[in-house]
């Protein structure tokens, strides 16, 4: 039983019944493993008797839980903190003096209020990429949902931090396998080819490979990595992480603003996922958007994510899907890029792909990980497309109940300890904001 | 006493007490006429035991209720109805087929649906163009916001038409002035310089002056339109409309996107206000976003409006003001264009200047038009700066209690009649879109 699901009953089976699941009315069985048993329009008769839970889904719309790629989730201490400054401004003045202050209760409650407002939007899975990342996990045991865990691995081409980074990195991959719960899984988190040596790169890799877990990674966010990549290695940033060995079936690769036509194929035949940032992207001027068509068409894995809450500023998947689609219309002048279904996919099965978890859809022997939207909210009305109404016109407040492996985690948008993280979480920012600004 | 707000006790006087107020923790006192009459933070003594209601706004920020100046609000039945298509075929095969269907009790619950979104997402007084305005003035008189109304006036260079649409804008106008409630105003919308002579133009244009009547028209949508001027009239647009004697500190112009330097300056001298519609330029891929910095150099009034619908999908100013000040950035390339606390401004003060209203700020001797702001919320947590929070971070689900002229519309995320509403808006777009798909 985790901190957060206190109120609820789990470990119990439970029948969804009546949730518009793809456009149908249908009912959902799940076992006491947390695993739908069975989907369909006539199961009450089989199944609805034996479980120990009913939950009625009546006016609601049932999605799959959705899946941010790309978070450093503690930084929502940060959110507010410094906006709309100049980029190396706000971060040499404003976040290195703050993080150079962190510490593992600052990422714990940090990590505790982001999964709030993830839950409350419907998100059941994140990548995650900070530091004090033991601490993130405690967190995410508590709070009933999934995430993948990696130390963000920064050198500088310093031999000496590399040697710290690579046993952090071991410890922390360690901590997490050791600890064996399934929905925490760890990963290998070189920062970027901007900020880890070739060698590095190359230990990331093999140790992704040997460990067999997924490679983490920021790729070409700005116009200036790629001419700093071309100028340091004289390759453009996807082939020089090619020729560290970081591009496989298990990288995750976020932003991917600046990739050109040659890169998108490369990263298509190393079955590459990418995340798209659009907010992100778009608050700190990035000046191109991720090339949607062309790595579409490289058979890439697109997939979605928030970044994290000081450059976004929040978790809402809901509204990511919707700057998603609007900015690839915008930005590639087409008014039918990037559609409503395809977005949403983006934000479930694509995501969990990418993760290597088996959730993402709502189907028979794959975990129940469903999220529930009231219709009977103004702006699910009229629902002439469900779906379009789910990325175009909801958002994050619409969702009414979140079940995660199995278990409830919000119902009736009440989820139980939510005050107390909020006030921790506050307390915590403030303290670490004094701290920071303290006299040296 | 109006439909939707008979749960709550009206035309009483009020006290907010504990409200954040600019940064600070406040209290507001309401007479019996909606009139702020003092705000601060020692007034409680005063006012407080005259007050026949007391608001606990206690974790709540205070700001001033929302304007959207640029809206379709009956278009909320089309919400979702056609999506990811390509502009032309999506006005010839969908949207004008319905539109040719629509009657008047489809926009008095299309209007009714609108402002229920508004209310529960902030939004408390709106500048919309449509047809059958007579029924969508019933529907927010009804709602208890504000609203300025004008019908869509399109001649296309036809005698005959524009005679009819002159006969309907003046019977409008008459029909708002006469029911004397100050929530309710009329306007003139010829609704572009395409879509209307230079005939009709100079009409509308002294008739707004006539009337002392606001002007609501589309300027510089697409790249199209000011190809289509310059051929037609060898003018860009703005210098069309001013030929007609259409710009004027009484004209409001919607999108804007493809303005030059020159007719940003020609409206500043004008002292025109615009509108901003961030997510409908964006979905509809127009491929320029609105000049703000020259603009506002031009010391332009630059408002903020969700347009319909049909392009949007929702009609949520929080939303509007995140994709505002994330698209400026964005396309200008300036990661300092457009801060938190000038995107609050177009959609509050700004907006309220631009209708000639006097709300849009929480000062005495004004309208109380105020909504609160539930700060227990995860998206507004930790509370470093309350503007970049509101902007930046949480949506219309973060607004617990909305007040509009001294009248409590929404209180504790409650609207009384919503669900009422919902069903009538639903069966009413079913409806309209069987009739409109029958075989003739």
């Amino acid at each position: 039983m985790t901190e957060n699901t206190d109120g609820y009953e789990q470990n119990r089976t439970k029948f969804i019944q009546n949730a518009q699941v793809n456009g149908e009315k249908q009912d959902i069985y799940i076992d006491e493993c947390g695993t739908i048993r069975s989907v369909g329009t006539d199961i009450s008769k089989e199944f609805r008797g034996q479980a120990e839970c009913i939950i009625d889904a009546s006016g609601m719309v049932a999605i799959p839980g959705l899946v941010n790629t790309h978070t450093h989730a503690a930084m929502s201490l940060l959110r507010g903190y410094a906006d709309d400054m100049h980029l190396q401004e706000w971060l040499s003045e404003k976040i290195w003096p703050l993080e150079a202050h962190l510490t593992g209760e600052d990422v714990y409650w940090g990590t505790k209020l982001a999964c709030l407002e993830m839950i409350r939007s419907g998100t059941t899975a994140f990548n995650d990429m900070y530091f004090f990342m033991k601490d993130a996990a405690r967190a995410v045991d508590e709070s009933g949902i999934r995430a993948t865990f990696c130390h963000g691995f920064i050198d500088f081409d310093n031999p000496v931090k590399r040697e710290t980074e690579i046993a952090a990195t071991k410890d922390l991959v360690r901590h997490i396998k050791s600890a064996g719960n399934p929905r925490l899984q760890a990963a290998v988190g070189p920062h970027a080819p901007y900020t880890v040596s070739r060698e590095g790169l190359e230990w990331c890799a093999e140790f992704s490979e040997h460990e067999e877990i997924m490679l983490h990674i920021h790729l070409s966010e700005t116009e200036g990595e790629v001419s700093g990549c071309i100028e340091k290695h004289n390759m453009r940033p996807a082939a020089f992480l090619d020729s560290c060995g970081c591009l496989s079936e298990r990288t995750l690769a976020a932003h991917c603003c600046w990739l050109d036509a040659e890169e998108c194929s490369l990263l298509g035949r190393r079955r590459v996922s990418v995340s798209h940032n659009p907010s992100s992207n778009m608050k700190l001027a990035v000046n191109r958007a991720l090339p949607y068509q062309a790595l579409k068409d490289a058979g890439v894995n697109i997939t979605l994510g928030t970044d994290g809450c000081s450059s976004n500023n929040n978790l809402d998947m809901f509204e990511e899907m919707k700057f998603a689609a609007l900015l690839q219309k915008f930005y590639w002048n087409s008014d039918t890029l990037l559609p409503a279904d395809e977005a949403l996919a983006m934000a479930t099965a694509n995501g969990a792909t990418a993760l290597g978890i088996p959730t993402g859809v709502i189907q028979e022997g794959h975990p129940a990980d469903i999220v529930l939207i009231d219709m009977a909210t103004p702006s699910m009305v009229p629902m002439h497309n469900s779906v379009s109404n789910i990325v175009y016109s909801c958002s994050g407040g619409a969702v009414d109940t979140v079940i995660c492996d199995g278990s409830i985690l919000m119902s009736d948008k009440f989820i139980p300890g939510e005050k107390d993280i909020l006030e921790k979480a506050q307390e915590t920012s403030f303290r670490l904001v004094e701290r920071a600004n303290a006299p040296q």
